[in-house]
């Protein structure tokens, strides 16, 4: 309410999504006016051998 | 048809996924009328570092 | 925590989307120990020409 | 690269959302270096009869 | 076995989406060895009010 | 532009990921008219015991 998934690659430090998940959550509370403990956020990472952009595997890239 | 994704931590048992796909399946169809095969169901686990509610990362709730 | 979606074909009654959240609420809270309040549940509905299994638009089969 | 999907009841306005994707691609740019164009975002709407939290629609909260 | 989903901005006929399922669900046949009638597809369309890139709405751009 | 998650059981070689995301992206271009590099995909992938088909674990059957 809302519930927001992040699809990307492995490799961000713990750092990076504690910031990522923090901003996220300010953007929703302050566009969409949801309620801090309402946001939601998962991360699905992969490895770069399952994630592909113009039809290449980021592992060949 | 229907397909259910299940966003999750880390750390159900055998026994807590064997139970929880077994009765969503019967609970789609009971209320949705789907044939038994046709219901499939995919838990998409993370850990608690890629989780995050309330702008919180689950790693430090 | 979790978040559950469910991907369907549209034409479900009030009555059966009702139900089908209680059952899978219930479902998510005894055999993953969840809180009542922290299941949430979106159904993603698409007409029929949406939606294929086999390589056939449910439009058409 | 990311992708982000937003799952949210319908009824935001058009400001709301322009917001809402302006500040996330910002979130994701500045704390997992991704370049601007690589954030993609889609907002995943449904009625108020297709959503539920606690086991209960939102139509009937 | 797979479940495949396809975000998309509304607009595509029905012969693009026919064309589209049928050559997804032989992508996953040969390169997956899936069942034909195992492959299920839903695209989920969206207004180009609910869709960015690169900060901006697609109705914006 | 289009975004494509393909959610499936772990265990398919590099070989046969790198055809599917080659051979759904064509499918994307040829149907929906998409620019190569607009088209992204993940691959969702997890342990048997993470999905089901018919109530069973995929661990089981």
């Amino acid at each position: 309410m809302p519930e927001v998934i992040v699809y990307a690659l492995q490799g961000r430090t713990l750092d990076q999504k504690r910031g990522l998940v923090k901003d996220i959550t300010e953007a929703v509370m302050k566009n969409f006016g949801a309620g801090k403990d309402d946001v939601t956020i998962q991360i699905v990472e992969c490895p770069r051998t399952d994630k592909a952009k113009g039809g290449v595997l980021f592992s060949e890239r």
